[in-house]
């Protein structure tokens, strides 16, 4: 198995990238590398600096180009085909490596991924899944976090049927808890939007729906997928991230508020797509990247991404 | 001034209203009263139990009625005048009372508030305000945070002015920093709603609009008005009330998490009608209660309302 991962992407880059890497190469399983891709020189002078060992499970791909963060993701990527970002795309979909990772440019990565494997047939909009530390051990899968600020309620109800074969196969959970985030614990409640979606997921008899959450059930353990739309998602799940930081602040230490941290799991799938693909945060450090790639090969065991196009299909 | 309370709203009315009031009235300014409405024999027995002063500052107003949470606003108010929340705000509307607070069905006290005192002239929806403590120190405040799931441009607009005078006026800040929820900072991004709200905020010259925030800045102190729909604050502020009841549960006793506790302010403002109307939580406990009150007065002697009603005509 490889994995990619973009060296240029995120605001420490290619520095925290590099160093994160390496930290996940010392544990990588045995069948499973890493395809570092970047300029060539910089990169390998920093898998240097940081130890990376000569023969080790890490392989270079030369990029000669960087889509900076605040680029117009269509024509960045059409412009710049030879952007880490552009590269990384064209060796998923060729199938040279299984899963794709960036700190880089989410609009990018969201557009790379739509041009290149391309949407799994049948569904309306690939979303961004989140996950939520649970109070009571694990996560919930939130999606929407951010790539459909505007969502119909088709869409909404088809996140939670993504999100529900998501967590059945990627965390094991045999009948994934599904939950719409609403204002209020009555169906009639809540925005028109949210008020359809309600329907229509309590109709599908393929997942396990068991009706509206409400913002304080955020961390509660109540639900093992959350289903929102993007504004609500990305919004709530920056709030819940910064719990850590008010804590870190505040000289609290949790193993719960710990969890809150977003270098814990340091990357969020693009879900309905063909293929795997992760985005981290700009700020990553080392140990998110580190994480990031836990994921990545989790994902790709877990073979979601097929489920999910069997399951539509 | 004379500040009414529904004795009988709330999931533990009327024993923890009646205790907060109680609680309230020991600490009261001189020239401060409170009108407890409910049943008379219940009430009156309740404030022996916890000790009233019988020549308190609590005048005691009989209502037969109440109004169940689960009851539909509209329905109830219109076949139960003499609720506690009927008579609250017949009171209000007559000027024998200066502000009306309950704990009791939130859809009843926002119908009851529009039938009875009324939208301010100009006002497109009314909204609900809640108190966000700022790492910082003090609080922002957030509108709307659940009157309106569906919100227009112009209605987040207006939140942003509205907002902006709460503050100026109860909390003395003289140009309240506006800030927009957002999933990113640049202005054009967002939901179609959030992009054109952004707009019309910037062209606003009375306001003092700092741009775009996001979900990790909740707490952060960057600014003292958040403006967003009713669903995303809905959510976003159950969430951070959450915070408190996490640590409490990991046993995390902390000065500025003990701040996102409800019950340190109490009560959350309808802003945008002719009147002080506070609404309080269904859990409200005793300390609510009193604090909801502290609310009550030192709104009132803002004037703040009028100061709304001013500014839009």
């Amino acid at each position: 198995m490889k994995i990619a991962v973009d060296a240029m992407g995120g605001d420490f880059a290619p520095d925290a990238i590099v160093e994160g890497v390496v930290m996940a190469a010392a544990e990588l399983p045995e069948q499973v590398s890493i395809v570092l891709i970047g300029k060539q020189a910089v990169v390998q002078e920093l898998l240097q600096k940081h130890g990376a060992d000569a023969a080790a499970n890490i392989e270079l791909v030369n990029a000669d180009d960087v889509i900076d963060m605040s680029e117009h993701p269509t024509k960045a990527l059409s412009q710049k085909p030879n952007s880490s970002i552009g590269v990384g795309f064209k060796l998923l979909k060729e199938g040279q490596v299984q899963a794709f990772c960036s700190a880089g440019n989410t609009g990018a990565m969201h557009v790379g991924a739509l041009f290149s494997i391309k949407s799994i047939e049948g569904i309306l909009r690939p979303c961004i899944a989140g996950f939520v530390p649970q109070i009571t051990g694990g996560h919930a899968v939130m999606l929407d976090i951010g790539a459909n600020a505007d969502c119909k309620p088709e869409m909404l109800a088809q996140f939670g049927q993504v999100g529900s074969i998501y967590a059945q196969y990627t965390f094991g959970i045999e009948k994934p808890r599904v939950a719409l985030m609403n204002i209020g614990s009555e169906e009639q409640k809540g925005s028109l939007v949210a008020q359809a979606a309600h329907q229509l997921l309590k109709d599908n008899r393929k997942i396990n729906f068991i009706g509206n959450m409400e913002g304080g059930d955020f961390f509660a353990g109540i639900a093992d997928v959350i289903v929102t739309d993007g504004f609500t998602g990305n919004t709530m799940f920056k709030l819940g991230e910064s719990f850590y930081k008010i804590a870190s602040q505040r000289n609290i230490s949790d193993t719960f508020l710990d969890k809150t941290n977003y270098e814990s799991v340091g990357g969020s799938p693009i879900l309905g797509v063909n293929g795997n693909v992760i985005i981290a945060h700009g700020i990553s450090s080392p140990l998110a990247i580190k994480n990031m790639i836990s994921l990545a090969i989790r994902q790709v065991e877990s073979g979601a991404y097929t489920k999910i196009a069997q399951a539509l299909s």
